[in-house]
């Protein structure tokens, strides 16, 4: 059976095509197989890599400056508490704030922030232009879309390429509408295409402040700034470093943890920023907490006490992780390599495989893998609204089952993936 | 020198009083003391007495019903977490949701949550109605009145009793005014007061729910719940069952932290609400977080397993609290009990001493202390805004000094009271 000509084939082929997928199909379902590639979120084995985590500090809770991490007190975090979040993200310790175990917690509270509150002065916040409208590359990650929905902020798509964010398109769209006041990214092996923003992509991102509005803000989520699958993996541009060139510092908000790192549920998040921002977050901040756990802060950071120790810490994930993608892409390789089926870019790092079935077919695949016992995140959720408009989007997150759990759900995949392309080509 | 006749003293009189206290005063702005009673925090012994939390998972980190609680997960928390929030607050497991470090973090999300996104669906937030207030029992908790301000809500003060909030006064605001929706309770050992709220108090708090509209509600800061200081400490009814008994289940929340049990800063929050209530809640809390810190759940609740634990445990702060308390109250009594200067009643519990000067003298009293090197919470700041109208009460926090710094600083703060009421009487 060769499926490299969808659109020619005649309908009594496609027909025999349908057939014989069917029954593919219908062996696997009635092997009662329950399988899942839904979550992007480390394995037991990956945890298992950050236990002696617990117990670490040997009864000595005080932190390099002599504060008494048990105690109450600090909005902003010890300092190697800092000093691990510069580590990962690149950046200036004096720059970051540290927070509790969520970076999406941070990212909720400094949209907040600037929407209700003003991180620049009640006078800055959002509410006060009235509409507030974000734009978010597509396809893109359902929590930050879940964000800006809470707080009733317009979400508009814009179309991811392999170097980033369409950045013609989102220049054009900030210079137009005023009330666009910021942009998701995820710029390292971005959830789920995997791509990493180009230099110049990072350029144009940091000079978005120059042709927005003063409280213009980009939600830079560098949520894998380590979690590297290659030997030589590509470099991210600093964008810090970018902006300070174009004198756009306050225009960015940059965001990590150590969630993938260590502990996914029990890390620390970071927020890297201007000086004026951090004042503006901390401003609020200060209404609504006594500061964050330090005691986890400084677990973490006798844990991973330099850049070293934390790369090297990242090879383990990557030893665990490389086998489960290279299950996913030989399968996909095999069976898409040649025909138009689906498109697919083998991701250098990250947790996802972003996979694009023929316009239309995106839905009925996930169906179709789940009532044959392999679940699939529901299409249309890489999208604003939850609405793919071509139908055709679909993420594989292949961290959490063994590499034979990944291969069996994989050959699922593949079988329903052809079975919704013929049978919608029927249907055409 | 006898003042207990200060309103019928001759000027004479006075300035000879003035003469003498002023000259005492100086003897000890020349000692250059650095003393703190500010702060509610424990002190490095209490917090010592939890330093076990680190190393005690010994590499297990399943919770009973089988999570790994290292990963992501779960908005409500492991089932021993719920239990620790149970055993402490007395309440159900299934009505208590466990969240990060920070109870202030949860009451201002829970607020946040009913003033804007609505706790029974959007059409119940609060500002869909426009205007919100919000009663304060006064003298109360700053923390308390900054969620509120931070949100735009009105805060109207009802006077604190021996019995709690003034009944009466409450009821009365409630049936007259539908933007009232909602009030501040520290029901035991209250911030400052140390005040227990009397059943009758709590069976009326229980019912506001009847008077006043489905949107009300009691924010139930139950932070001293098993901080005792004496050997047969009094009871506090529990609220939810009174609401029970009510049919009012949804006007209620309660909330509890692990804060000043185990380390302050690095412990576990807790709501307990109806079904309903949580529901609403988790329903923000699912925008905004992939889930608390399960780890941390889980080290404390192998620390304190039951409640017997825990109160065995909450005898070792009080073992450490009672003398800094004795201190402070030997030192009111010895000074004011045979005049008018100051009143204030001895708490069972708690972490605080709240004094009330004569009209007018407590910001005086503050200032002198402050310069002669004993640190005291702003005069105002245990009222909304700040403002204190009669300008009387002083919150005295006694828990982080050893015994004999708090018995230094309160024979300079003695000396404030006495020189600051001369001082005013003579202006009089």
């Amino acid at each position: 059976m060769q499926l490299d000509q969808l659109d020619q084939a005649t309908p009594e082929q496609l027909k025999q095509w349908e057939a014989e997928l069917a029954n593919e199909y219908q062996t696997i379902v009635e092997q009662k197989l329950s399988l899942d590639l839904t979550r992007g979120k480390p394995s037991p084995e990956q945890l298992n890599l950050s236990d002696a985590l617990d117990g670490i500090l040997k009864g000595d809770y005080r932190a390099q400056d002599g504060t008494d991490t048990r105690n109450y007190g600090g909005l902003d975090g010890v300092p190697e508490g800092k000093q691990l979040g510069a580590n990962l993200m690149g950046v200036s310790p004096d720059n970051v704030l540290v927070g509790g175990n969520s970076s999406l917690t941070l990212m909720f509270q400094v949209m907040l922030t600037a929407h209700q509150f003003g991180l620049a002065g009640p006078e800055s916040a959002w509410k006060n232009e009235g509409e507030v409208k974000f734009l978010c590359p597509v396809p893109g990650y359902d929590r930050h879309h879940t964000v800006c929905e809470q707080l009733g902020i317009e979400m508009i798509p814009v179309p991811m390429t392999e170097n980033g964010p369409d950045m013609d398109k989102v220049e054009d769209l900030v210079k137009q509408d005023s009330k666009i006041k910021g942009i998701w990214c995820v710029p390292k092996y971005s959830n789920p295409t995997g791509v990493v923003y180009s230099d110049d992509t990072v350029k144009r991102i940091a000079g978005l402040g120059k042709i927005a509005g003063a409280n213009f803000r980009v939600f830079w989520d560098n949520a894998y700034a380590v979690h590297d699958l290659v030997d030589n993996p590509p470099e991210l541009a600093c964008v810090m470093s970018a902006c300070e060139r174009q004198g756009t510092e306050d225009s960015v908000i940059q965001f990590a943890s150590t969630s993938k790192i260590t502990h996914a549920g029990a890390g620390v998040a970071f927020v890297n920023a201007s000086a004026a921002n951090l004042k503006g977050f901390k401003q609020f901040l200060g209404s609504c907490t006594i500061g964050p756990d330090k005691v986890n802060q400084i677990r973490h950071s006798r844990f991973l006490p330099d850049r070293d120790a934390l790369l090297q810490h990242m090879e383990g994930h990557a030893k665990l992780l490389k086998p489960r993608f290279a299950a996913v892409l030989d399968a996909l390789d095999q069976a898409f390599s040649d025909n138009d089926l689906g498109h697919w870019q083998a991701p250098k790092g990250g947790y996802f495989v972003s996979f694009d079935t023929r316009p239309g077919c995106a839905r009925e695949t996930v169906r179709l893998a789940s009532e044959a016992g392999v679940k699939l995140t529901p299409a249309g959720a890489t999208f604003p609204y939850g609405k793919d408009p071509e139908d055709r989007n679909i993420r594989i997150a292949p961290s959490v089952p063994s590499v034979s759990e990944v291969k069996g759900a994989m050959q699922v995949f593949v079988i329903c993936v052809k079975l919704a392309s013929v049978r919608a080509q029927l249907k055409a």
